[in-house]
């Protein structure tokens, strides 16, 4: 008989979800009240005010979406990209390939620009691209890919885009509250991102944001949007800073109550220390891997602190390590994706579970399930070599 | 500055969300865990088993889609309807119109079926227009129009389609756990439903479920589902009965708590008794607006337990009533809609809010907010003719 469910309390370290906070928790359980209620509309006031900040943007056009990462990038490209379009799409992980799926079922023309799993886009063969396509109107990538946990360099690429009289299409899942992320500044024009990374919040949200010329071209289509769940200019109606909101969908009142202690909580501690957090934590987390014996992936230029790309050491069962750690540890991190399946793991330090204890936690857990495991390795160095980053 | 969002806790009797109870809301905040942990996989099997007892159904293909109602709309139509298809929709209320734009939206036809709202879809009609359209390969209709409260007969537009070769979509956000909703008994083929309505969990999540035959369809398509995030065939690698769960999108891991635990009370409290209920309760508010000297619109035979339209008196504002009883009672009703918008009231009583208490507090509210305003109705004898129905 199937009775309530209650889950462990596990220790969230993979590609995200990323451990909730009991005040982004305790947030979302809050007496649920109508979508329309005056109260929940000076809600959503704030909660555009927090992605503003967290997204570094005036954008007035900066807002939610009632669905988790994959239908904010769809609300994307569906808004921006018409029938018979040309769009540049940069893949060099899982989620390039999600954007060429999303591209063709626009009607439109991907061409695509491809990087070895574990490298950045490279900006050159972009500039190529554009090159041979002068007629792309969209150049699509990935900031920090989740598959990979690599960074592209987002303000070159933006920037790049402009400069050939094209839109950009931003994917910041992973990097939001994570990494530096400067919309304005770097002129991104549809940005979206997910709830559950660095955030720390729960999955299912997934905050986006429009520059003046991405509105613009939205206001300008000929093609209605081919979604009506996720048609900006209705969306606009409920969600723009008319005092009159239009019904438009039922909003996840108690997920946007959580959305909104989240996003507080980075406010309160501020966009640069939550970066310099994750950065730090992420140094002494490959200290700790590095006197262990492994091997990081990604080059340290491109690498993003709140995801780790470790490779499995040859003659390591990868599935059997992972499986330990969550059994024996409650401890959660990522498998490796495509062609990186088997052979890497992913440790991802994002949002509230960028922390001290984590990494010493996990650091402890993998050494302990690699030694029952007979795996070889350099015992009891990993800790010391983490705290000595922590204390320095 | 923008501090923790404490909500007041309000009586939600509009047409949803409804008040979700502390159980659901309690199962809401527990630690989220990753949306591939095998904890949660089995979580996953028993929201299907309960949405199929829900529904009355043994389709495989159950499920909640991770957003809310519209976007289970949206799911129906854009796995369903392909170009140059010709589908018949029914329109009496606000979301027959919302379908013929998701069948606009496809590239495919709607031939519109209209009744006046506040009446049932006509049956005749609809056969009529497959008179006149016999390429028709899809029948749209809403089963509980949330915007006017009337039920249609979902047995006999399901049947009525079947015998004509065509498959149905069916509208039940406002029914399931409601009313009587026979899925398999009925041969409806593909249905959406909402959370936060007679299941009263909260908003942002939509249970939908397919029949062989639409499956069939599904797999059958030649063009691609022009929505990723919705497109079924990926889905179903996430949701299927494969214990190898191919990773689609971030499942809303607490939301889906919620569901599950608002689904087992559903479960337990039987879905005869929850229908015996909700009618109770219903006839108990009506004998009350009656006696209160207030006239239901829907006739007796089409009206939904759940959701009652009530016409504003001559000379008293609708608006001011509705702001009142919010203010000074946190009881939320809901406005009228369309053509009915200032000319009525919707009130819910909708799965854990439809109670007696509620009932009496309504009635109790609805008196002394309209006493005030000096409206003119019989006082004092709303309650006691409540109360003889609850004590019958």
């Amino acid at each position: 008989m199937t009775s309530s469910f209650y889950p462990p309390h596990r220790t969230l370290m993979g590609p995200g979800p990323s451990d909730v906070s009991a005040r982004v928790l305790s947030a979302l359980a809050r007496p649920t009240i109508g979508h329309l209620d005056p109260l929940f509309v000076d809600l959503m006031d704030q909660i555009k005010e927090l992605l503003q900040y967290a997204f570094q943007t005036s954008n007035e056009l900066t807002l939610p979406i009632s669905a988790p990462g994959s239908a904010g990038m769809e609300a994307c490209f569906v808004n921006l990209v018409s029938p018979g379009d040309t769009v540049i799409v940069c893949q060099n992980g899982v989620f390039g390939g999600r954007m060429k799926e999303n591209v063709e079922r626009c009607g439109a023309t991907a061409i695509m620009v491809e990087d070895s799993w574990g490298e950045p886009v490279s900006i050159d063969k972009v500039s190529t691209a554009f090159d041979q396509h002068p007629e792309a109107s969209i150049l699509a990538f990935v900031h920090a890919e989740t598959s990979t946990g690599v960074r592209s360099d987002a303000a070159a690429l933006c920037a790049l885009a402009a400069a050939r009289g094209a839109l950009s299409i931003v994917d910041t899942v992973t990097s939001l509250g994570g990494i530096e992320l400067l919309v304005d500044a770097w002129g991104a024009d549809a940005v979206y991102s997910g709830s559950q990374k660095c955030l720390s919040c729960i999955p299912g949200i997934s905050p986006v944001t429009f520059s003046p010329r991405a509105v613009e071209r939205i206001r300008n289509r000929k093609h209605k949007v081919q979604s009506w769940f996720l048609d900006m200019q209705l969306i606009m109606g409920y969600w723009g800073g008319d005092s009159k909101r239009a019904y438009h969908h039922t909003a996840p009142v108690n997920d946007l109550y959580a959305l909104h202690e989240a996003l507080l909580m980075l406010r309160e501690e501020g966009l640069e220390a939550a970066h310099l957090r994750h950065r730090r934590n992420h140094e002494a987390l490959v200290a700790g891997l590095e006197a262990m014996g492994l091997a990081m992936v990604v080059a340290p230029e491109y690498r993003l602190p709140q995801l780790n790309l470790v490779a499995v050491p040859a003659g390591v069962d990868d599935a059997a390590v992972r499986g330990a750690l969550l059994k024996e540890f409650d401890l959660e991190i990522g498998a490796g994706l495509g062609a990186l399946a088997g052979k890497t793991w992913r440790i991802g330090l994002m949002g509230f579970a960028s922390n001290e204890r984590n990494v010493l936690y996990c650091l402890n857990a993998l050494e302990a399930v690699m030694a029952a495991q007979g795996a070889v390795f350099a015992a009891g160095k990993a800790i010391p070599a983490a705290r000595a980053v922590f204390e320095s």
